[in-house]
């Protein structure tokens, strides 16, 4: 589970941008701000959302998947991608 | 804007499951957790996140377009979905 | 009905270019072309089919809601597109 | 390139089923249906294309980065499939 904990540092520093992003939503919600700015920022926190998602997808691919130890392992990173992707591919 | 308010509660809830969804991953991601858990975890941040921007939108549509005081305002936040709405539908 | 019948040429001839586009896609891998040619045919395919969606709604948005002859058609128009939107925001 | 001519039936047999159902959306955009169902078959025409999506990408996955002849082969199929996900996650 090498890939992970690699790029620990800047996954959690994604994680904590996309906290803040929600943060700045829910003040813009709580005093009642152009609705059009809430979707904004909303629009955003999605974005960032998915920018970690392609993150954590990137890195599982090359290092769970390409970098596999051998065969047996490389096919069951490859299922978990399919069944993560299924869900982006609705 | 009164949408946004009126439903403020359920949203900011919403927002709140969210961050301890994003809690939870970069616990399993500090702790170097199994991938396929980091992933699914990250999955359902990632359908809570698409839960709440489609709860926002629906808000909008019904208050802001259809309960519009005037054909202008009606307008003006019906091109303000066109443009959001556009991010989802690249 | 009007805003469909008024883009109708505009929305056929986005249909006629995806169809084309999908023609080329499976020449591509009839001849066995290279994988990643493949997937980049596919995936412009998709992304002109989102272009077409984002079309359909955007006249839905202006002409059915916004233009809607009374708050009644309005509304029903609104919740049509809350119910196709959750197909996207999953 | 292996994957790709394999399930070349199956995949062909998907891209005909989208071509009739953009036919089908055509047929209701030009005889003037009722908005509602424009935007169902739409909605369909677009689930549809997802669904092949998803299959040439799990191919993709499956027979040419898992199933490479060799790392170098899993690499370029893996940045390959990263390129194109970027497309989904935006």
């Amino acid at each position: 589970m090498a890939h992970v904990v690699a790029d620990k540092a800047k996954i959690l520093a994604r994680v904590n941008r996309i906290k803040g992003q929600l943060e700045a939503f829910s003040k813009a919600v709580d005093s009642g701000q152009d609705c059009y700015q809430v979707l904004q920022l909303l629009a955003s926190c999605r974005g960032a959302m998915n920018g970690l998602m392609s993150e954590v997808v990137e890195n599982h691919i090359r290092e769970h998947i390409v970098e596999a130890e051998n065969k047996k392992a490389a096919s069951e990173s490859g299922e978990d991608l399919i069944e993560i992707m299924r869900s982006f591919l609705k």
